[in-house]
């Protein structure tokens, strides 16, 4: 099971209307079950370095299969995982990555969100996966 | 003078359905003025590889303000720019990268289209350059 | 649809037989749909410098769904693809990566093989894309 | 002294047997004693990005002939090999990587388990270890 790009594009149109309402300017990724990039938009305005955030956070959430944060709380000095952000590549381990389920509870990809607090990431995220 | 979202989007609808038209399946990029990603989109089985090629030929057209293909004449065995391929952590120069001007002829971005054959691509890049 | 280890482990196994029975030593690796790898050997005595060679020759085969000399043969000096290989982190586009398909004919992944000529990198790649 | 292909799948297969009897889905990764992958498997269903993390487990391992979790209790802020993940292409110091020595106790290579909490992943990847 993957997603398809119409999903994706889904996914994204509805992050950017919580973004909006939240009143943040996003990077907004979404990766396939293989962790390749799907559809990617950068609002007017959004930080450029959270471009390259974005895309991370949707690659770790699919790395792992859940959400960024939570390896974030693992990956501390004294933590189980500690700087687990030197594989593939570099991740992204604080909030704003989640996995993006099917109906069927099966993981399809995931969505990454930089661009403010990570609190607000996580939350245009969330929105963002629970379109489907 | 930048791209905006809105006309990097306007840009991906009108270069999908070029590329629909040809009966083709695309990987879509548009950058800024800045050479940096302003949305993406992988049409469903479009090849993988073509996903870092289309990103590669948008950021090489901004690179040089010049259709990718110009400097692959130019990057021969012999030629003035040989292994220019080698700079900016990977220019891709064969078609299917273009420049975007808007109505004034100033540069504000560019697109890379990849997934088809270079003249496939290069149409479809050509036509989503000309939407503004 | 995705490779399973076992069928990755199959092809392997036929793989090493063949690579074997033409009195050859190599590096043999699978990767899945997602062009990230499954399984992976190196048999005694191959070359070291091969090992990057297979998996990349893998992940280029999925990465367009092709054998990878046909993508050699339109990357060379004045061909369409002209040094493509600077994409993805680098192709290998000579022969040793083929498709894996799957018996409706679904590509599920590719296999990549290095350790002597192209022709007997073919032959054994090969030998490993009918296992299944 | 180096690890043979033979060694290395006999090493894997019993990893695998004591992932399954824990119920856990790994990523098992074998150097040689130069550090080189000789083998490597992918369970269905593990996680993607443990992938990279099984391969560098175990190079880190034999780079330091030493169990990988050492390294990351001398790598915490403060301590003596501070941030030593950032070198040789990146690190992992937390457990699930193993020296393997042979039976007159030399080192010819390591192998690195990733997949499940560090607990799990070190007891396999000791199992593993333990085979020859």
């Amino acid at each position: 099971m993957n997603i398809t790009l119409s999903q994706a594009e889904n996914i994204i149109a509805i992050a950017q209307k919580k973004s909006k309402s939240i009143d943040t300017k996003m990077n907004i990724a979404v990766v396939d079950s293989g962790a390749n990039l799907v559809a990617f938009v950068r609002m007017d305005g959004a930080w450029l370095g959270s471009l390259d955030i974005s895309i991370k956070k949707a690659k770790t959430a699919r790395y792992f299969d859940m959400n960024t944060g939570i390896i974030g709380s693992l990956s501390q000095p004294g933590g189980s995982l500690y700087n687990i952000e030197h594989s593939n590549g570099g991740l992204i381990t604080f909030p704003g990555g989640v996995p993006i389920k099917n109906k069927n509870g099966v993981i399809i990809g995931a969505i990454g969100v930089s661009g403010s607090t990570v609190e607000n990431d996580h939350a245009v995220a969330e929105a963002g996966a629970e379109a489907l």
